[in-house]
């Protein structure tokens, strides 16, 4: 296209962005007009997509990671010919695939939901390290990113992670409209203040004129053709351009035009130009090869061994018997295990250093990819991507999360690093699966099971070592539990998951040798919850006692619930909980302090058959 | 103190931090060695404390942010006389105010709960804007960082903040010993990396031998000459540094020395050298001044406005008529309504862009200042700072949290903008208060009582408008309930809380006509629940249905069941939430297609009756 060209395609883009916004009635189209030139630059000159194959393993990637640019967007989908002026009219509609932010659930050609800010360009990062690494069929990463949303320390971390990979494969875009949603941000079209801040984290940058689309071709080039670090474009624009009520204004973020058909005339009118990306090349993917035979490993019974050491092992053995597993870490491969992946196969292991957020980006960009990725760090730590794995949920990507050292059991490191709040964090995840293994054949059988799960999927692992208590051939089906203590005079049922499964059988043992029979459920499989067990345990039992080294809301007892609240009876049920704020202890006197040890479950047993 | 005096006080902290270590079997010695030079210069000679009034409003404010390096604070702690020999080799014993990560709750002498790298740097960014546009008594705030910790996204959201408020009064003194927990950081001894990028956020920097105590010295000084930005001072030091065994060497982090004896000696052997830092100048401290009048806004029955102006306004209130109080919002506060406090108070309100963790870190550095604050943003978007609001619970620290645009009835937005998850969340953390008014009045009234709350509370608000339904004079006090609809022939009882409030009264009228008679409960207090009125509702009418705008898990049902889980018997419930992925409609679509309106709670009364 020459520039009269790409000027018009720009203004197309423009004219449907204000037009979807008009008919919504919401939307956010000035944050659309700023970016409308970079997008026509980028999808006539450079992009390189097969409009008709979105899977296709050549496709350059595009990321909107100011998500409420959704306008300019779906114009684009139109412009390429995905979608029709209709269905584009159809936007935030109740059923319309484009929603206000963008979500792959409906529209394959986007890789990843946002709409929360600066989870784009780290999701970018992951998709971006695919293509270097692992798949390495030459495709590039586009991200167009906001300017106000460059103050989120999740765009930096994932700035460190991109050139510290080499990631020349990757672009980001920065639209830099000056103004946010309340006002100015803090640069405004400071262009230096951000290149200064890309370059000292290791970046390319080209500061440009946004509307200036020779300028624009020219840098997109730039970015291409530079080698061995990643390119961020800085492009001075202006907020509602091309239409003077709305032009560089306060005040109209996130807000339609008063009047749209005024804008459009002013804008120059409807267009209709169709244009087609050109095509990737042709390639060919290897990753789905088996990357050969593995056992899965097996451990003896009654042998002490840490669930996180099982899960080093195991997931390290499903890597040899499976080339699609990718493995991440947050620097603490040490302590989660994940080391053991890491030294098999350190192609597929990705080192995220300590920063949470990029870590599961990383994980959710590689998925988008077809890897299957196993995250780990700290379960505590997993808070600190909470936003990024509930857009994950959102994005319907399918990654493993693995939270090591739950629970007060750490013992001497105190409340910092103990995960007492990831179980109420995951089970209110959209879709997710919330796995507890207690022993180490258990963990190896779940780790194995998770990889073919949908959705997010949750292990959590402990720190200490505990007794293997489960043969090797046990099988562990996601919503099921273990009934390991039952008999025709359960007095009541002990529910347990983890460290407290042990504790729950010490306390069961105690009880019998009082006469009192208590049945002990391992909950392993926390969400979904095995509903037909707890059922019955409740009819034949009376009560439920359950245990749980987590904090009392959100957790195991309420995942107990789960079974009952459909208006059908509910078992009288005491729920024994972390309650308190552990300090530094050994694990055991942690353990008894908050009251979930084998002492504390027997005691609340015979004060439940007291009461009853 | 000459240079031999303070080489000799930097071994003193070395010894002690072994010693600590060795008496605990566990703690982190060597990641305490690499920094001893810096502490000791710090405390010999540029940090002034009166260490009898650790309150002293004119006190220089220490943040380990590097927490793990705990045994070298304990060991600064005792060269200073605040802590005994006897008690630092209880360093991690149960009982023992010495945690493996330090905490305020029992030591005075710490600003805020450590452990979670990169937290330490923020949260002493909120301190240091206290003494800088607040407190304004010229006390200094010195954090100690991690070079590992670097990685996270949370130090540069600091960093970017430190700097645009021009914060002189901060030094972070950046401890590069090259080796995080599993091996070398991604930038080793490259002071310059670290260097290029706080420059490129408009930081000072001074790069030093960290274990030449003149440089530290020159450095330390050099920060407190500089005018108009914050000082990072990058010292490269050796990890485990003066003692040749673990001197620089990796797998041992996190680890005591293996021969603890030998080591004391090959540094030299014990010192119980006493040093007292310079006393702080005397200083008065004004903000505890009301700042005048004001009346707490007032709604008239009927009329419709939002929960999240009701917010605002209550807020500009109750800045008028406390001094005390301080606004914080991510660049939102058009959305949360915090920009009506900005307005009024621009002196006591704090933009922080869209940086959620930033927001939740300066809120907790301002109450520990005695500030209350008050910060704002999108509910969805809390998530980003779950790992800071955990902390903050570790610490103590008394913040209120306001998360606006709860649940699916945002509407046309979609799912990245809607809190689904905020409950749970809130709910999980210690010592949390969840508070969820649905009227105006109920939240002005909600506004002024969290002021006076201990610990995280969290106000939840709504973005659309929705009648008034309580008199300004009403009261809410903090685990109370509200019951809407009584009689003596209720049949069974909708508890609801927010826009749910509103749906579940229509439902009771729609019942009603049919001659069913609902209860309905206002379960305004999420966290503490109001168990009294639940149970009696249970007793009288057989059986709940609750009704929540969040996913199912961790919400306002689970908070209800709080109420029966202490053995007792549990009434039949049902529980209506969100239990799919919303796309974008209006508001009143969303709450039909999610099962939570009216028709849809009218019909689960049905089902239930009809099943019982």
């Amino acid at each position: 296209m020459d520039t009269a060209e790409l000027v018009e395609l720009g203004q197309q883009l423009r004219v449907d962005s204000v037009r979807a916004s008009d008919a919504a009635g919401s939307g956010h189209p000035t944050s659309s007009m700023s970016a409308a030139d970079l997008m026509a630059v980028l999808l006539a000159h450079h992009f390189r997509y097969d409009v008709d194959r979105p899977a296709h393993p050549g496709n350059d990637r595009f990321v909107l990671s100011k998500g409420h640019a959704s306008p300019l967007l779906y114009s684009a989908f139109k412009a390429v010919g995905l979608v029709e002026d209709a269905e584009l009219l159809t936007f935030r509609a109740l059923g319309s695939a484009l929603e206000g932010h963008p979500t792959p659930r409906r529209l394959p050609w986007v890789e990843t939901a946002t709409g929360s800010l600066g989870q784009g360009l780290p999701v970018g990062v992951g998709i971006a390290l695919a293509g270097k690494r692992l798949d390495r069929v030459g495709y590039r990463v586009w991200v167009l990113c906001g300017d106000g949303e460059l103050a989120e320390g999740s765009v930096w971390e994932a700035a460190e992670h991109a050139a510290y990979e080499h990631l020349d494969n990757l672009t980001a875009i920065v639209d830099v409209n000056r103004l946010g949603q309340r006002g100015p941000t803090r640069h405004g079209h400071d262009l230096d203040a951000y290149a200064r801040r890309f370059q000292a984290f290791g970046w390319h940058t080209v500061e440009i004129d946004g509307h200036d689309v020779g300028a624009i071709d020219r840098a997109l080039g730039e970015a291409r053709s530079t080698a061995g670090q990643p390119t961020a474009i800085l492009a001075r624009t202006l907020k509602g351009k091309g239409v003077a009520s709305v032009q560089d204004r306060e005040g109209l973020h996130g807000k339609p035009l008063k009047d749209a058909a005024a804008a459009v005339a002013e804008l120059g009118g409807r267009r209709e130009a169709r244009i087609r990306p050109q095509e990737p090349p042709a390639v060919r993917m290897l990753h789905a090869v088996p990357a050969g035979d593995s056992e899965r490993p097996e451990f003896g019974l009654g042998e002490a061994i840490a669930t996180r050491d099982a899960y080093g092992r195991a997931l390290a053995a499903l890597g040899s018997a499976r080339g699609d597993i990718v493995a991440l870490d947050g620097e603490v491969g040490d302590s989660t295990r994940a080391e053991l992946f890491a030294k098999e196969h350190p192609d597929r292991y990705f080192e995220c250093y300590i920063a949470e957020q990029q870590l599961v980006a990383a994980a959710v960009g590689l998925a988008t990819r077809g890897w299957v990725p196993y995250a780990a760090t700290f379960a505590a730590f997993l808070t600190r991507a909470h936003d990024f794995v509930r857009m994950a949920s959102i994005s319907g990507a399918g990654i493993n999360l693995v939270g090591s050292h739950a629970g007060v059991a750490i013992g001497q490191d105190g409340p910092s690093q103990m995960g007492l709040e990831d179980l109420a964090m995951m089970r209110a995840v959209y879709g997710s699966t919330v796995l507890h293994p207690c022993d180490a054949n258990q963990t190896a059988r779940l780790v194995a099971t998770m990889a073919g799960l949908d959705g997010i999927r949750y292990l959590r692992t402990s720190r200490g070592a505990s007794p293997v208590i489960y043969g090797p051939d046990e099988e562990f089906p996601v919503g099921g539990s273990k009934v390991l203590r039952s008999s025709g005079h359960d007095r009541m049922t002990l529910v347990a998951a983890g460290v407290t499964v042990h504790e729950a059988l010490a306390a069961a043992d105690a009880l019998e040798r009082e006469g009192v029979r208590a049945r002990v459920i391992d909950l392993y499989s926390v969400k979904p919850v095995d509903r037909t067990t707890l059922r019955r345990a409740a009819e034949e039992t009376g009560c439920l006692i359950t245990v749980e080294d987590h904090h009392e809301e959100g957790g195991l007892g309420d995942a107990v619930l789960d079974a009952f609240l459909d208006g059908r009876p509910v078992p009288r049920l005491v729920r024994l909980a972390v309650r308190t704020m552990p300090g530094s202890a050994s694990p055991e006197e942690q353990l008894h302090a908050a009251g979930i040890d084998a002492l504390s479950i027997a005691a609340a047993g015979r004060l439940l058959l007291a009461e009853a």
